[in-house]
């Protein structure tokens, strides 16, 4: 197996500098555990809080060392989500879309790392304020939420500002890492490794409806776009500057543009947009994956996709550069 | 002097795998030609089509081996100015925001490789189809004139396309290219070179006004935004789907968002907008650079910002990675 041994590794116990991002409803236990088994780190997302589902995931992961993920400003509105994932006894937890500091103390006495993601600059001096362990900066290729800034500049400046202020602080890319080319370039950008979304919603073990898994296989990186209109219909109090990737369908095509109407529509689409999604359709509600989807050829296992992302990338390496 | 040959700098004749970005206005003649003589290609700019100006760029590039871009739109209204810009032997034609099938049998009778810049898939498999040599991955995070698809995912799903479609074509990557790391990725990525402006309109050569220069400095990548203003005021007949990413400033506050109103004042504000411009004001007009501002830090000779990327990308691969 090659080896790509970076302070990542070494700092958190990994065999391959790889993390899953906490997707929510997608990331369960048994992905967070394929992650984990294939050395890298698995995380569940916390999403929106739904406690009894959490501890499900937690049970699913068979006791593999994992973390888990929450969305900082809805984990506000019910802390006690936060000391139920501690019992666990999570390696990592990951704040993202909001305030950290009113969770760093617990993490801490807990013993897990202080994970928080990042999408511009004022983040990750609040992330260094608060003690984070580990930065992620996620750029706007991301799938799900995130804002506006490129993965490939905002990594390097972000290097450079942990480098100033934080220097033992570790950083993940997130943002369009799907595959082993990506993971290399992420090293070489200044990052300690890598978060990786939608090449692992693309996995058998995340939760994700077969429907959506083959709309993957049919869309290429041109074929998403950043939208407000999933957090309009779900009547989601999302803070401003955030905007989901979602794959572009019938949906975004009848939706983007159009809030202000959603959102006096919300009550009658909202129940039909729960219905679509919980029904795996493609068309008619939100698919949440990034712009890697360009990179997408197979639903495979996780344990697989990293396998061969580490062996491309260590390759690559070896090499000196692609091609 | 470290080396890092690729396909681009053995089939141009090179010595770095670094082509500079023909920024309407910003890139002269001494800029080209000092990027030549740093070991890349120089491209002059040919912006929306000024003859005169161009023939001066042309002589203060002093007969070295240089190239030209266009904005294929503008220069679909004056095709004249390609058929005088050939008569210079340029080494290489870029063309970029439109269809290049007009221009291609001039280019090539010429002798100059055919450089297509593209910003999302459908444009590729147009430059395919117009027998490319080089085609231009350019994300979102480029300073000027541009499209959505992110750098970092965006280049190795143009490098599958190319491998599968057209394998002897070479790929640069354009969009937060900002030093010796991002060169680096890029390769990494699947490039075989990289099109960099942000960083070179920082540069002693780039015809740019002091005061936009002292305001890059001053700008973290954070500070800038995609937007149409500058075309509205300037009532340029940009094509839809292109933004500009210029600085955040007293100019984008008041009128990004408010594009039909711009529109209506244009009369009025557009002598404004050209005088601010001329003068140099980082506020009242707009100011071209793209998120690799985080990565600027010093206004220098453009032979020694390509010195010092090839020696820091020449090391990172050399170490297998960066930090």
């Amino acid at each position: 197996m090659p080896e790509l041994q970076t302070r990542l590794t070494r700092s958190l116990g990994l065999r391959h500098p790889i993390v899953s991002a906490p997707m929510a409803f997608a990331a369960g236990g048994a992905l967070a555990a394929a992650v984990t088994r294939a050395g890298g780190l698995g995380l569940i997302g916390g999403g929106y809080g739904d406690g009894p589902w959490i501890e499900q995931q937690f049970a699913a992961a068979q006791g593999e060392r994992i973390g888990i993920g929450f969305i900082t400003w809805s984990l506000a509105t019910k802390p006690s989500l936060l000391t139920a994932a501690l019992a666990h006894r999570p390696a990592a937890v990951m704040l993202s879309f909001g305030d950290p500091r009113p969770f760093v103390d617990e993490i801490r006495a807990a013993g897990a790392r202080l994970v928080c993601q990042c999408q511009d600059m004022s983040h990750v001096r609040d992330a260094i304020a608060a003690g984070a362990d580990v930065v992620v900066a996620q750029g706007a290729e991301a799938g799900g939420h995130g804002a506006l800034r490129g993965t490939f500049s905002f990594v390097p400046e972000v290097a450079d500002e942990l480098a100033a202020r934080a220097p033992g602080t570790l950083l993940l890319a997130a943002g369009g890492v799907g595959d082993g080319r990506s993971l290399a370039a992420a090293l070489m950008l200044g990052a300690d490794g890598v978060l990786v979304g939608t090449r692992l919603w693309a996995s058998r073990e995340a939760l994700v409806a077969p429907g959506h898994h083959r709309a993957i296989l049919e869309t290429g990186g041109d074929g998403t776009l950043r939208t407000r209109i999933p957090d309009v219909v779900r009547q989601l109090p999302w803070p401003p500057g955030f905007t989901a990737r979602i794959r572009r369908n019938a949906f975004t095509a009848r939706w983007h543009g159009r809030e202000a109407e959603l959102e006096k529509a919300a009550a009658e689409e909202g129940p039909r947009y729960a219905q679509a999604f919980a029904a795996g359709d493609a068309e008619q509600g939100a698919v949440w994956f990034g712009e890697a989807a360009g990179l997408v050829h197979s639903i495979e296992p996780a344990g697989e996709i990293i396998e061969r992302m580490v062996a491309e990338a260590a390759g690559l390496r070896a090499r000196g550069q692609a091609g």
